[in-house]
């Protein structure tokens, strides 16, 4: 850590902080620059002691050094796999996952898996349990919705993918899905991280809309110190002043967390634009920056969706992307 | 709910549309403007039909003419109040909650309680369960924690209001606290807002730190329709490409949501700003936009605090913005 | 336009409305939904009646329906080229721009000229005038500037693109430049952007760091209505909470652009991301959404470089990237 | 300057970045910690450098120490007042600048002088170059607007700050303005800083929509660093996701610069939030806070204004304000 003092501090003030780094069992290192004085602090330092040291007289501002995640951190790892069902997202193929927003019915959800895997996907996604804005809109099959996940499993053999709302849902969920997805909302939902890391099954962890890098990686630390190596991150948009799209896909987010992490990273362009026309490119883009998969959002109907119509693919729509998008992948370096 | 029409669209499209509006059991009413064709569509409209309208081809885009949220608007209301003990939140007096971001000893929650007390606070705030951002940080002392509140209660007559993070828990905090908080990562935890409407106990919703003000009525939505009219708002910084602020205290929400809605609003200069010499102006801020209340971080000792150090006042400067946000109460009509 | 009522609007006050829109010459046109009045209004409305209606009493809102820019539109429009020297913007080739972020000594530019053509650029870029956000940061050599930058056009072939900051140097920089560029910072200089329009040169208008689309092609549409069809629009990262990176690329402006106006879009990776790892990525994630080009900023000894080092690409790196993004570019259908 | 090598960074990376530090002619000075090397760099540091130590291999990233501004901080200095006529800015008085968005006529511009002077404003404001979105609106009337603005000062006695958008504009506003504003899309033009730098007229200089205070307090150290210390600043609303409001007005904003700079701020609460029915709760939040003055916009006839109609307030509002922010003026211990 170190701390800036202002360039009019007193030796008074200089020398509390010394003896408060001090106190707290740690190495103070003065340096007297040209302006002010700098104390660089050895040892390890938590958050509270940077918020503490901050109040001291005299101090400017406090800078931290080290990263406060370090299961997440790509520092002397290699890049990982993780594993669903046979699916192995990270490794050589680009990993997509389609499906409807919402489980709405048998026959909508067997008709989409049909459709999403004769166009080559490789997993099923769909929502039984739908975090909605507000109270009065359709808020999922549950259970009902889960069973209706597994059996389209069964008739497809795609693994599944479905979102976790609650910390007391998560055994309930593990027990049909392959893999838990933990939403946007739900990002800094500390107790749900615990209760995914606890369950040992794979996750899919969403960007938070407003979340930097660092706390989304914080995120994913939570369910590792938990036990759950089985982590995939999802860049899903992030919150803007543009209200043409619904949010802004950050793209750049996929090289950086793969400087920053070990863990693979994916994209969800349906959610980050809104709109249907650019998901197409927007799933060509997060490929070309290398991302280790897509999760998009197809529906046999998209006129007739009880949620996200306006932003789900028809088979048509998804089936040509599929095509043009094999020629992305293998300009990345994948295959489909 | 109106439809914009591309200028170029064909007739076929405008039939098309006005049938399938027609097909919802919805009236559609044309307008020939002079370059474009708009629908108003007349009836009781969900988010899942403007979703599919949107994706007809000639269409350009829809808007939206109703509020999605009832229960929470102003329209045909009179402001609230919601009691909590024997304080009255929405009238007259400007209330004040303050106490330390978390409870950390008996002795630290006992001394805090009558410091914030002989100031002249109305209620007592401190954390037993923490939403912290790395799985590393102190994560509060949960029940224990919970308990010294109750007797920090006993001793000084002052309600508590105390954070709750997850469904499972609300029952549990709901039988120590006067009123049950709901943080900024949590606005958008649905289930967690259902439970809080059941419990009836009265609720501090803060805003997400990237909500807009729709979102966290709806949000307020969820409480009222689960049968709890007991809310208050709390607006405590959104967030910002500025940094030398943890967040930006959106002063312009109190007025704002004043107008939209009838529950009472306060504000946490403390968090939004994340330094405690910017809790003074932001609390005399606040007030004098006509906020119902205002929460705040003090600490026996900021410089010893396990959490929020840097932003929690001294005893000493709480009393001083005690003394003088009394003169701007007087001058926004309230007494403190 | 509509105007929405609230829903308690009484008769008189729905009657001020419409006599007011019939005061204007245009003529209102009333529904009546379930729970509110909403007129449509019909025939030229200007932003100031727009904002004068909002006023009116018993109004809840006015939403505009027509697009306030005329000839940037796509609307009944074919894409559009743009001709810079003998380069085609927005035709099958992919156009790169490249070269340093600042002009500083003839050899480093004559030196980078020849490094970006070999490696296949197709036009240079250099700043001669740079705007800097302190004023004791190398503000360009000025005219020595743009006759080095002339001279490296003579000697290579590469058509140049170069900054202009201010109306009353268009003249001058239109003399040297084949492509007058408008920076982030000056994209509502509305003076720069009407006399660049009457220059008649070719103007790549970058995006304001927190611009909407609208207000970007409200900015192309001054050039457009001084009479200088050649605009070329260049995405170059807005402002967001992230600081890992500078701005956060917003690939999808890309094709948001492309179905809202004919003009041509290129994106700038290096300005967006400030971290040369990231440019390449970048790149190819612009080019599979479709873009029409790229501006990159390539130094021969970037850790010498006077400004915007961490951003530039050294000579190998961006030889590696155009070789690379051969195969995005034919993807996307393009060529390089 | 601090150098942070990354955990694993090698001998030899780490004898490079000092003898990298060492030919600038600076002093490394390493540290030692539990999981990497940091350098302290002691000397004067350019931006250049930064950029180019970011590049080293090795380094994770670069943290500067001193601020960039030097003529505008605060640092051992007291604040400082700005004299407009004979206007103290930044003393006991807490000054009002009041007056219509545009100049229009000249019976709407002396009507508007009355009013304000009656109702206790201390300055005019009213703009003769209007920077408009789009080219079709209403662009002032030049220098027949600062006639009559000059007319109405006579009348008054009011000093008179209107816009200047253009350095080559800033000779013709000077010689009729007390004051030049320039508006936020100028905040970095930096041409035009540096003639308001030269004019040596007091300047009123707003916060650009999405700049950091840092880069606020460098345009106003490009005034100052050209000769001109009457500088005001006036935070207006930052861009956010929120879309109720224009704009979010940074209360912060207030107490923060007053402590990072010696420059006196007022604040801008109609264009901030863009609707007149919050200007009155702003205002007073900005007083509150510790603001030197407000600009408020005013019209005799709000819903005939040729712009900005929606935010300015009438005669009696302005009128209502004035008399209940002296409680607030008194409150925050300053006169009106």
């Amino acid at each position: 850590m170190i701390i800036v003092m202002i360039p009019s501090a007193t030796d008074q003030q200089v020398a509390t902080v010394a003896s408060f780094v001090e106190r707290a069992g740690l190495k103070p290192h003065i340096m007297n620059g040209v302006e002010r004085k700098v104390f660089g602090v050895i040892g390890q330092i938590d958050r509270e002691f940077e918020q503490q040291a901050e109040r001291l007289e005299g101090v400017d501002f406090v800078q931290r050094i080290t990263k406060p995640y370090k299961l997440a951190s790509r520092e002397g790892r290699e890049a990982s796999t993780v594993k669903v069902g046979n699916v192995v997202i990270g490794g050589p193929t680009c990993v997509i996952m389609a499906g409807p927003c919402a489980v709405e019915t048998e026959e909508q959800l067997m008709e989409s898996a049909r459709i999403v895997k004769a166009a080559g996907a490789h997993m099923l996604r769909g929502g039984a349990f739908k975090p909605r804005t507000g109270p009065y809109a359709f808020q999922g099959l549950a259970e009902d919705g889960l069973k209706l996940l597994a059996q389209a499993r069964d008739a497809t053999g795609l693994p599944i993918v479905t979102e976790v709302k609650t910390p007391s849902a998560v055994e309930l969920v593990a027990r049909y899905a392959d893999m838990l997805q933990i939403g946007t909302r739900n990002m800094q939902n500390y107790d749900l991280l615990i209760e995914a890391g606890k369950s040992g099954k794979p996750v899919l962890l969403k960007r938070g809309m407003s979340s930097t890098y660092e706390e989304w990686l914080l995120a994913a630390e939570y369910i590792l110190a938990n036990g759950n190596p089985n982590v995939v991150l999802c860049e899903r948009g992030i919150r803007s002043f543009e209200q043409y799209t619904r949010n802004v896909l950050d793209v750049a987010a996929i090289p950086v967390i793969k400087r920053l992490s070990h863990l693979p990273i994916i994209a969800d362009p349906s959610h980050a634009t809104g709109k249907w026309h650019l998901v197409e490119p927007m799933s060509y883009a997060a490929v070309a920056a290398g991302a280790d998969g897509l999760i998009i959002e197809v529906h046999p109907n998209p006129d007739k969706a009880w949620s996200d119509g306006a932003q789900s693919l028809t088979p048509e729509n998804f089936s040509k992307l599929m095509q043009n998008l094999q020629k992305f992948a293998i300009a990345a370096g994948r295959t489909l």
